[in-house]
């Protein structure tokens, strides 16, 4: 059928089994032609097909609510509800959201990004209905990865104890972002084999009927044994544990399996769990047979082969040069471990993995673990490097600063996809952590102005003996620097003059440097020399340069991507409030609202990181030579 | 015995039982009587007499490592570890720490304040011990509260998955801090009953036995169903779901049963829970008939009658005015809803569950789901509010930016022990969240100057509907302002000038208030005339009200008992760069580095937030009128 027509999902209601085969297919020819240009989120959106359909088949959305946890699978339901046509401007400026956005639709009930918030939403959302006295239903859709992630493990424990009417899907594609982690993960594979169990269930009852019916003794045991059993042989029993009925395991793909185990849940009172089996890629070949998850999130790809299309000899992606640089370093230091949240892959930390399998330690979507997991392994004289998104970082903040920080623990920072992500949008920019990081104490926080530095960054942690130390580094490639053999420590707090000049000083770190550099060379033809300083050390500031430049009494601009509100800008304010300086100061970056998605130069664009809005604040502090108010 | 000449553990070994008690009757007797007049935890720790010295007689401190979880309970581990004559500075300036901390003894291998840190950490070290080949124990002491906190359940996912040798004490007194919620407590409760499964287990092999011995089908089902009982029939069975071996339930009061099973975990591979059930306050008759947990943390008392010496006719606590306030909103406004982690006393919000039981939400130990249980209820229209330590705040931090401040969700919250708080001291220090709330798009931050204001605060965040706003208020008790009858809302980001002056301006809020107007009025004496301003509003300020004061070009001091990097100051800073305005401004507030217990007068001193210091500034700023630099 023509997907282009589709204004909402109450058509399904009349749809055969063949038919919503047939519409199936449709879907899945639909993702895999369309993301082969645009990119996406592929492998997770093929293995919901049948799961999406069968839930707005059944239910009535958007009375009944889905939650959609992390959200990337939510292509399908963005489909239904009437935006296949914007599918073209998926995850770019002002273009389809790759992830659930209530501006965009009715049907749209809660954003994600992150994951494992979809079962405490669903709890708000059911006290909600019961206090206004209505009946419809509350469907968060979660992986089971995103289950492991703790704020799901309180929300289940809630809701299992109030018991509340909320169906939860568990979409167990044996995956998540990666290859999953966790005793929780064991549990579930135990439930997907649950034929054992339901055969014990009958072989109970099947012996039990043969024991003679003799009063006494062993009549009252046989009785006791079956009460227990009961509760025992149930499959899902961790879920039974804590308060759900359990349907499954269900295949995913069978919409009788489906519809059947969705009407029965419609009719079950209290909080339910529906295991879900599905996989990740399925009917697209290429992601089918992929054991790695590389086709997670993808760029664009050619459809026969699978091919990806990528730009030729690019410089290594970020993560790489760091994680290899890791890699190098732990071969001569022992002490070295990395510790992941399910980015083996994102952060490249696969031949880390491979060469060091006892030294790595992916700790599933857990992000408040990994932190003080690595605060642990300081505390015996390891050097832990967490490697972890600047954005997921915000789930360990309190383990930062009470575990780690205030112990002064030599734990290390891989701060991965610094600054603004892109096409993942607003759930996903890494704008936060200079501001949230620097107010807490005792931590060192740098970032890299290319690879090269980068690598030496990495060194410089590992030989940092005086507590955390944080590397940040961003999203996608390098500048293509060439990389020194040996590796060097960089001097605590110590920046760098990439470029004299004496019209007025720039003080930028980490991405915003090329801009920095490629204005001054602009404003340089025009007569104004601008210093562009390397401020690689975000805390602490190298101080002395900070007095030497504040005594010159030329203005400065602070460049940061990363929010205004408290970040590096505000501090060079402090400093020169603490030392009763004059200077002239203005702070461009990440203004304070939202970012929404978009690729990072139109971003740039839209917060007035770009040459043109900096020459311009240079020249309004030089050339009209003019004190302010 | 005496206690104050204990060096270390050692000599338990040689103890018996009856020694065993008999020293327990001397800590219970030295817990009650120095806590009689210090105040402390004292029911937590009289509950772990048994379990503590069971540890210490059976391990080897500090070769093996005793994490207590929260830590507040660690007072007789302080006892066995030579620390004893140091109770009488308990918890006071530079005495001894409420909680465990490095820098007292080797024994003391990680320290706790927020709970649920101890698995991870011991995950942490066990990883440590396994890579350099040792072979110690490692001991995280957690309570059944603090295990529902998310990422002690991801920690117990990591440990029961790598299988490392952990022994878990879960110290189960069916309270933690307060009534117990949640329904992993449901199944506490049910492996506490354990003779049932237990019986049950032995019914089976009872029967198992007595069925004839043929062939077939029956032996086969025999011996399938006995496979899957080994599995099922086990008490503790959500432990043994997620990988580890379970012992219990024991009693914790019992040395027998203590050192029975705390052997029998010494020499079992992998890792271990051992569920100790102990009763909070034990051996103290009015802790132990405490229903509701009024003993937990406790200020001086008397001995005998357990009456607790107060000073007379103080003005109401802050949380009570708060939490009063919410509760008369409630009544006109059915969309407010309260949401509590874990701190229905602490927040007193008792009355407001009383009058309202189905519209209060106690979730337990679960700051993040707590944070996005709030916004899930508030896209349902509700008016959540969600009272918070500030420092547990920290818990629900990228649950603020990622869930409420990004979807723009009017989530009120109610930032209680916002400051300093005395003497539970760094780790519970309320002094980052102005700092971590205000580089969030969407919040408003307020602060009152009385619980007058606290009052029509509250009314305020009733009537915004605007988005998030957070109301703080600090620790203990009020002002004792008189309180106005009727509610009326405060203008957002409107600031008050509560003494006039044309020397200086002093900008704060809250607690500093006081400071700012008594050294006025020292000043004015000496001549010099400072203007006071309430700036109530941390985020938005009042610019209106800032154009003015930087235009009459005063000297400005801001004044904030929270962190300056990044603080309110900060945010006066950036106001000034963004408006080009020349002021003169110095900032007074909490240093860079973390600051230990002690009383918040004491802290006040040591951070400079005294008259002293303040008219120092002041007098550099005004009568040497000399410009800096």
């Amino acid at each position: 059928m023509d997907l282009y027509k589709i204004k909402d999902p109450s058509f399904l209601k009349e749809l055969s089994i063949d038919q919503l085969k047939d519409l199936s297919m449709d879907v899945r020819k639909f993702l895999i032609e369309n993301l082969s240009s645009t990119g996406g989120h592929l492998g997770a959106n093929l293995g919901v097909v049948e799961l999406t359909l069968a839930l707005h088949k059944v239910y009535e959305s958007p009375k009944d609510r889905f939650l959609f946890d992390v959200g990337h699978q939510s292509y399908i339901h963005k489909i239904l509800t009437g935006r296949a046509e914007k599918f073209d401007t998926l995850r770019t400026y002002q273009g389809l959201c790759g992830f659930p956005k209530r501006n965009e639709s009715e049907h749209d009930v809660w954003e994600t990004g992150h994951s494992s918030t979809s079962l405490s939403a669903a709890m708000g959302m059911a006290i909600a209905r019961d206090l206004n006295e209505e009946t419809h239903s509350i469907l968060p859709i979660i992986g089971d990865g995103a289950l492991t992630g703790g704020m799901a493990l309180e929300a289940l424990n809630h809701i299992g104890d109030e018991k509340k009417n909320i169906t939860v899907i568990l979409n167990d594609n044996e995956m998540s972002i990666a290859k999953n982690v966790g005793a929780l993960h064991g549990a579930l594979g135990r439930m997907r084999s649950a034929g054992k169990y339901n055969r014990a269930k009958d072989d109970l009852e099947w012996l039990l009927k043969r024991i003679p019916a003799v009063g006494g003794k062993l009549a009252q045991a046989a009785e006791r044994l079956k009460d227990s059993m009961k509760y025992f042989v149930v499959p899902g029993m961790f879920f039974e544990e804590l308060g759900f009925t359990y349907y499954g395991p269900v295949d995913g793909h069978d919409y009788n399996d489906l519809l059947e185990n969705l009407n029965y849940a419609k009719k079950t009172e209290g909080p339910v769990i529906i295991h879900m089996i599905t996989q990740k890629g399925k009917g697209y070949q290429p992601a089918e047979s992929d054991q790695k998850d590389k086709w997670h999130g993808v760029g664009p790809y050619k459809i026969e082969s699978g091919e990806k299309i990528k730009s030729a000899d690019a410089p290594p992606a970020w993560s790489e040069v760091i994680s290899e640089t890791l890699r190098e370093e732990a071969r001569k230091d022992k002490r070295i471990v990395a510790v992941t949240p399910a980015m083996v892959l994102g952060s490249k930390l696969e031949k880390f993995q491979a060469e060091f399998p006892d030294r790595l330690f992916d700790v599933g979507i857990a992000e408040q673990h990994a932190t003080t997991l690595s605060a642990g392994l300081a505390t015996q004289g390891m050097k832990p490097f967490l490697a972890i998104y600047s954005t997921f970082l915000q789930r360990g903040y309190d383990q930062v600063i009470h575990d780690v920080a205030r112990q002064n623990l030599n734990v290390m920072f891989g701060i991965d996809r610094a600054g603004l992500v892109g096409a993942d949008g607003e759930t996903h920019q890494g704008v936060f952590d200079v501001a949230f990081l620097r107010s807490v104490p005792n931590i060192v926080l740098m970032m890299p102005k290319d690879e090269n530095e980068g690598q030496h960054m990495v060194h410089t942690a590992v030989h940092y003996n005086d507590g955390p130390i944080a590397l940040r580094y961003p999203r996608g490639n390098g500048t293509g620097a060439s990389m020194e053999e040996t590796l060097k420590p960089i001097p605590i707090g110590s920046w760098e003059v990439l470029e004299e000049g004496n019209d007025a000083v720039i003080l930028t770190f980490g991405t915003t440097i090329s801009l920095a550099l490629s204005t001054a060379e602009r404003l340089r033809k025009e007569g104004t020399s601008l210093r562009v300083v390397n401020a690689r050390f975000i805390k602490p500031m190298d101080e002395s340069m900070l007095h030497t430049i504040m005594k010159e009494k030329l203005p400065i601009i602070t460049v940061e991507e990363a929010v205004l509100k408290g970040g590096f800008g505000s501090s060079v304010l402090e400093f020169k409030e603490e030392h009763n300086y004059t200077s002239w100061i203005k702070r461009l970056g990440v203004p304070d609202r939202f970012i929404e998605h978009g690729s990072v130069d139109k971003l740039w664009e839209e917060i007035g990181l770009t040459e043109e809005n900096l020459i311009n604040q240079v020249k309004a502090m030089t050339i009209t030579k003019q004190r302010r108010a």
